[in-house]
């Protein structure tokens, strides 16, 4: 198994994400992203070799194909063609068919196109990203890895929603949950941190992005999630609102929106940019507490609040704790952010270790506080999507 | 003031209760409801003396007006008219614009209709309750008590949803909760309880009836609550969904679902009817629980749950906690629902009493658990809505 190399796929709705990984270290050989597909400012670029190099994308076009084909020339160009053995497609939606990676044919592309309908914009794009890399790389394996697949486990009662029971029975509508990849990623390297098996573990995993979740992690199996049906749910993020009454819909058709000024807006205006007025990153965010600015610090309040609310609520779904994961870009690096949420979280007996959380940054893991009323420790953990990604497919193999 | 009597009416979309009650005690001369309006089976009932009467009402007419006109001649025939000093009139909405109880002139009326659009069919019922009331007894003052009077002491980041500062700014949209008559009278009564000054006591009220909501309160104040902009969010109930992925509802529209449908069924059709497919009573639940029905148990466990995860979430908003306060139809009486929810809570230290949670019904308080690692209890308390309201309009007379 040394030196077994995967081309990574994540194919968004406007964007195509690459790299080759190595499937022991989670290294990438070369690694790259195709973005704002169908915009005049639409761009692929790639780092190798330490070096990074960028290429606008004509406009017109299909340019997920014409970034896919880009991609394959660059792969051939640097003779890394012949370097990997499989190629692993990340892919949103799995639904209730898929519970785990699955080799990827003809089948599991229609029934992915299927579940298009619980991520419209998402599963789409990488079905057609299949199609495009099963034309290219007839005779590779290919497989499709869900971010849905790690929440599989969870109970009945914490993915079903107080709803008519048909609305289930024929539409499969429950909390489906997102970001598995990584929160399984994080929970085998904490229960290895923790010097534990994974199955014993137990854990919430806060996984703090521009897209954020977390995760309720009980003997190594997710109980529950904070995203819903979609990954519009729970946490407020970048541009989404999170947990919203569902009223402010009906009230806002009231007003005169149309449904699709409605989701639009919760999706893409919301959140840091929505209650900030200013910017969907966290790091402007904090700059901006910094000067002053009362709606960033709002916005930096009600992130964090609502974080620590789904720690103390996920505590339920577990018999005991052994401890909180932060990771994403945020959950690494936002060292304000980890603070304000642990000090949310003193009734439940956190302490921060200031200087480790200060230190706990930019791909350190390291132990951030101590609860010794639950015994439990906070601690950083960067992710690595990727590494599993390459895994699975080595694996399976 | 001993011995001051107040009118409490309750105006519903298709209901009006009312009650002469003893400011005192919170005992009722009279007591009674007009229901099921609009349709045949349309009545008024009341008690008085120990004994019950109940009238159809005609079809055809306003039954609001029918009702109340009704009720004039009770109290008449009664000769409880002269009885009571005060009417108070209960409130659904009261926006940002009513912090606390106010006296109802023409100008308040007005403004409780404008509030309409936060709760569109109790707030008209309301406002025309009590045109009728200032019409027939102009000279008795009149007192607006509001169910968000008490959460309006809440915290920016625990009220402002992630969404466009403009939908605040504009339309008020925002967290407003409700039930906080009832929340704020078992916090008053947990205090003497638990001995200690109402303004220093940490609380988390819940309040399980048909509608259910849970507050946290510190230091006496409503510091969260799960109602929202409306009392659609929140905690599963009887008929509401509660929190929900705000896609379903764009899953919904895609299907062809117009917006009347979807509201009709996220408020009337969901819940425990709803994923029971069987009953909104909790009872009924219960009974098909103790019968093995599958999908009354899930509705069970969901509930129960539910419950259990706000109250772990609400730890954060506290400092510590004195008290989980239990109340309403289903907190004051359900024994297994509480003890369920309590097995949800073993995290944080609860063990229940069985034998004191079996006494805990049908109007007794009671202590029914401990946390030793809180140290914290688990309470139930009789609520009593129609007290405060009395209270508050003898007390601002």
């Amino acid at each position: 198994m040394s030196n077994s190399y995967v081309l990574v796929i994540n194919s968004g709705s406007s964007s195509l994400k690459f790299a080759v990984i190595d499937s022991n270290s989670g290294d990438a050989l070369v690694s790259g992203i195709g973005e704002c597909f169908g915009l005049p400012e639409a761009a692929i670029s790639w780092k190798y070799d330490g070096e990074k190099t960028e290429e606008s994308i004509p406009a017109g076009g299909n340019h997920h194909q014409y970034a896919f084909e880009r991609i394959v020339k660059l792969l051939d160009d640097l003779n890394l063609t012949e370097k990997f053995v499989a190629i692993g497609h990340r892919v949103v939606a799995g639904g209730e068919s898929f519970k785990g990676t699955v080799r990827v044919d003809e089948a599991v592309v229609a029934e992915i196109d299927r579940l298009a309908e619980l991520a419209p914009l998402h599963n789409k794009a990488n079905a057609d990203g299949m199609r495009a890399a099963m034309a290219v790389f007839p005779s590779l394996p290919q497989f499709a890895i869900f971010d849905t697949a790690f929440h599989q486990t969870m109970p009945a009662k914490a993915f079903t929603y107080a709803l008519p029971h048909e609305l289930y029975d024929d539409y499969k509508i429950r909390r489906y949950g997102a970001h598995g990849t990584s929160h399984f990623f994080v929970s085998r390297e904490a229960a290895k941190m923790l010097d534990k098996p994974a199955e014993k573990t137990n854990l919430i995993t806060v996984h703090l992005g521009n897209g954020a979740s977390i995760t309720a992690v009980k003997d190594g199996q997710s109980v529950d999630t904070s995203m819903g049906l979609t990954p519009l749910a729970g946490l407020m993020m970048g541009t989404r609102c999170g947990d919203l009454d569902p009223s402010v819909i009906e009230f806002l058709i009231r007003k005169g929106w149309d449904s699709e000024k409605i989701f639009e807006t919760l999706n893409k205006k919301s959140g840091f940019l929505g209650v900030s007025g200013l910017t969907s990153d966290a790091r402007g965010i904090m700059d901006a507490v910094d000067a002053g600015n009362e709606r960033a610090k709002l916005a930096f309040e009600v992130f964090t609040y609502r974080v620590a609310k789904y720690i103390g609520s996920y505590l339920v779904a577990l018999d005991s704790l052994d401890a909180i994961v932060f990771t994403g870009g945020i959950g690494e690096n936002s060292l304000p952010i980890r603070s304000e949420i642990l000090n949310n979280l003193k009734i439940l007996g956190f302490v921060e270790d200031a200087e480790a959380n200060a230190d706990a940054r930019f791909g350190k893991s390291g132990v951030i506080a101590y609860s010794e009323l639950l015994g439990a420790q906070a601690i950083v953990i960067p992710t690595n999507e990727e590494l599993v990604i390459a895994q699975d497919c080595v694996n399976l193999l």
